[in-house]
């Protein structure tokens, strides 16, 4: 096991109804004037905005208001809002929705106090020092924002999608009804499991040796993802199963089940390119890549994915062919993927071969660069990458 | 599953070497004068003591020491801790040791500011308010109390052991390095890996359906040291091992796998009853009573003891008999614990089958109260748990 720190100093607030106190928790952690971040209509139809303002009314709170946040949330908008929190003296940002919700807040909290444009953070010119503190009200189980120190924005001119990373990006508290969730489309639900499991799988695929913990831990979070997720897309309305995933997917990404550990977050990088050109989902990119990362490095440590197929998809272990049983593991998780609702391969989310070669140049390894700690990839790698996800079938 | 929150801010310092920077940790936590509280003179004669001064001293910060915490730490330590923060105007604790001396020091943390006597947190007299900072330097993985809000204290006069608990009592910061583990003795190390394992048991038996994602948390830490703990028995000094029941112990201890559900501590309460009396070794009571109290509660859920059998100690399903899997479950637990050295019975703890009136009277049940979450027990129901302990066999 590696040297590390872990400190994730977020307050979770889960359950039916946590919402309404909303306010309670912005005045525990010293927010006079709120900035309410959101993204489409639906939190405003759903009446979820009109009790964060009734909560917030009752502490005696002003707030200005700001939606209209984009799926890959953009840097127009971040740019609006920094704009707005400096006029209006805002000194907490209450984000009322998902991971782009969330990370679009994250983005405004470091670019408030910061001189330069606060692009540097995402472009890796600057790291963030200083933050206003950021509340969440989570609407969908999948990014992990709510409990992570990460925040992915898309620069409109030349749709780069780029992340930064800092424990002051933690929320101070993120309240969790999966309540909120139930309403959600079985496609957008799927997306966010895949998102929930891909978090574990970057983390689970590692060089560092003797990490039982950690691999029993991710174990942990995939089993529940795998029991869970069908429940939900066959009754929208479990509250149960979605409150499971709610707390798995933050158990994910809070880097519990991570430390101590090598990381490879190639499939995400990759998925990077895809969502940046066509605006897929995440969770839906994610699906079309991460099989197919995984099929081309399996054989970089075929055990670790043999025991992935045993311990997590139930593959029976083929003694004499571990090989065997790592691709009926990878297999296993395509069919589940598919059986949810997500897409598999290039055509399903509107993606074409002929594009591999721009994904890859924006991917930006050029002629000799590698990424990923797993299995180093070069742009050739990632190439035969989206090549098999292109084709890729059950 | 239940409305919870979840709020552990502690940062976690873990790994090789790490203890070198507690002063690092000090300062940002706010530490001008610094208590540092031990227990034994192994902290002095392993140089521990030496390289914590010294990483204060080229910080700056001056310190006051206060050694000799007992196992099972004792009320007359704490009120000496509270006269000398006071005295020597302390402003953070320094733990250096196990649970006990962190139990120690979160007393005193409590106690320094509060005006009346510390022991009304214990007696269930008062709830804390206020507490100066605790930092720990963790040398056993045990009780978890580096990144738990809990604190266990005896009572000298009448030995009365109680407990407290509150967010405010969640360290600031804890340092864990595993090497400090590797010259502890074989049978110290199995009675904190049985507290570990005993502390997710006592969150596992729940009566709370439906909460699959804290299931698998506790299965993985079970799992976890299931693996981990006989490799450290065999090899005291694999690293890596020491390092994952390090991690797991904590993990099994913040609640992060406990949230959401109906718990049961009454295994804890026995055993507090026993190494108060017999001043044994919290663990190795624990050994003696929690494979007691599974035998004595298991018929209230037959499932989920032979779901345990089944995934943690990988006994086969008996289908058409989940009694004898559920039963084997707890079998393969009491010789899993016998294997690592630990006592299974009262003789093998030096506790006495005619004191059960005693320490049935001392639970403090009386004739008609009633404890716990998974099954409700009553003081007969003690002392048949008891009596089971007494004559356990393998």
């Amino acid at each position: 096991m590696e040297n590390f720190n872990f400190h994730s100093p977020t307050e979770f607030v889960f359950g039916k109804g946590r919402e309404n106190g909303c306010g309670i928790y912005v005045k525990k952690y010293g927010g006079h004037k709120v900035l309410v971040h959101f993204g489409s209509g639906s939190v405003v139809r759903s009446g979820l905005l009109d009790r964060i303002k009734a909560s917030l009314e009752k502490e005696g709170i002003p707030y200005v208001l700001l939606g209209g946040v984009h799926p890959n949330p953009r840097d127009t908008k971040v740019y609006e809002g920094i704009e707005l929190c400096r006029k209006e003296g805002v000194d907490l940002i209450l984000a009322v929705g998902g991971g782009s919700v969330i990370d679009s807040a994250k983005a405004i909290a470091i670019g408030v106090p910061y001189k330069g444009d606060f692009w540097d953070f995402y472009s890796g010119k600057a790291v963030p020092e200083a933050a206003l503190p950021v509340g969440t009200v989570l609407t969908i189980a999948a990014a992990g924002s709510e409990g992570s120190g990460d925040s992915v924005i898309t620069k409109e001119d030349g749709m780069w999608k780029r992340g930064t990373g800092s424990t002051l990006l933690r929320p101070k508290f993120s309240i969790m009804n999966p309540e909120l969730t139930c309403t959600l489309p079985a496609y957008q639900t799927a997306c966010g499991a895949t998102d929930i499991m891909a978090h574990v799988f970057e983390r689970y695929f590692t060089n560092t040796p003797e990490v039982e913990i950690t691999d029993r831990l991710c174990e942990a979070v995939l089993l529940t993802m795998v029991n869970e997720t069908p429940r939900v897309i066959k009754d929208p309305n479990n509250y149960d199963a979605r409150a499971n995933i709610m707390w798995a997917g933050t158990v994910a990404h809070t880097n519990i089940c991570g430390v101590g550990r090598e990381q490879d977050w190639n499939s995400h990088g990759i998925e990077h390119e895809l969502s940046g050109l066509y605006d897929c989902a995440h969770g839906a990119g994610l699906a079309v890549v991460m099989p197919s990362w995984m099929e081309y490095v399996m054989k970089h440590d075929v055990n670790r994915f043999a025991n992935m197929a045993v311990r997590v998809f139930g593959v029976a272990m083929d003694e004499n062919n571990p090989e065997n049983t790592a691709l009926e593991g990878i297999k296993a998780f395509r069919r589940f993927l598919h059986d949810i609702g997500m897409p598999i391969n290039f055509s399903e989310i509107g993606a074409k071969e002929e594009d591999i070669p721009v994904l890859v140049e924006k991917f930006g390894l050029g002629e000799t660069g590698r990424t990923g700690g797993f299995v180093q990839l070069s742009s050739d790698d990632v190439k035969e990458i989206l090549k098999i996800a292109a084709h890729a079938t059950l």
